[in-house]
């Protein structure tokens, strides 16, 4: 069975990373859903586009998944951060040990804010890990921390997801093929 | 005053290369939009994803934009290359000397099945090449051949974009500025 993984949308969330996580994983055929965290399945990002999202966090909020996805966004990671849904979500899938996916400044943002990173290594975007001191900082695109799997930015997003696709245990030949079909060579 | 971008979206759009290309130049601050090709503001993206664009051609179709992208997707290149208003849309760009941007699928699925590629160099993705000889493919990223400006696919959608703003007259250092603020650096 093909692992599931939910991507968060809040209000503001950075629509490039969204899409390009949701593509890369859709091409290696993971199971991956958007779930808007209100009470509306359209969700409005950072630069203003309305997205539908394939359901809704409160709907799903005892599911399991294999990953969860947090991206960024200015607006979005400040309105995931205090979202009590989010948080509990987030607690449950840490507690369980799945994959909890920050990246650009989700890192700091929703977990270091409310003292996820349990010490744990991370990375996120520019000098933002200067606001919290919950983890441990390192200046890498991608650092996997036991089930902390964080990204620096937006131009790593691909890199992210074909890595977490890895991380979830798909075919890494298969993930390989996939990226270079799409002209994608440093996964 | 801000260069204006159209974005054409049929059911079947490649929804990261959509999103890459619409990010990329809205950090650089053009005026870029989402235009559904449909009686629907409501467009399915290749992965099922739904999206609501900003506007629709039909309301915009005397519109004369500084360039219109195409994006790709299997079906989305076919439902714009069979779309009336999309092909009068691009010939009233193209007789004005507008760019006409396609990127992945589209250069062939579009313009080379309606004989608007005229003899000028392209580049497309895969092997598509091979379904029409209307242009001169060419096997690299991005061709610009007067006002065609072709990308071959989806991992070369910021270095498109980026090139495209450049191409649009933005400030180079600028644009590089934004672009490594992301963490791209082969722009």
């Amino acid at each position: 069975m093909s692992p599931k993984v939910a991507i968060l949308l809040a209000n503001g969330f950075e629509e490039a990373e969204a899409f390009m996580i949701f593509n890369a994983l859709k091409r290696v055929k993971i199971d991956v859903e958007f779930l808007s965290c209100s009470n509306d399945f359209e969700v409005l990002s950072y630069h203003n586009v309305i997205v539908k999202a394939h359901g809704l966090l409160k709907q799903k909020n005892t599911t399991l998944y294999d990953a969860i996805v947090l991206p960024g966004g200015p607006e979005g990671t400040v309105n995931l951060g205090k979202n009590g849904d989010v948080i509990n979500f987030i607690k449950l899938h840490d507690e369980n040990g799945k994959l909890i996916c920050p990246i650009c400044s989700a890192a700091i943002k929703v977990l270091g804010k409310n003292k996820l990173l349990k010490g744990r290594q991370y990375t996120c975007s520019g000098d933002l890990f200067m606001m919290e001191n919950d983890g441990v900082y390192l200046n890498k695109d991608i650092v996997i921390d036991a089930n902390l799997f964080s990204g620096q930015g937006l131009g790593y997003a691909y890199k992210f997801a074909f890595t977490l696709a890895k991380k979830l245990g798909m075919d890494e030949k298969e993930v390989q093929f996939q990226a270079e079909h799409i002209y994608l060579y440093d996964i």
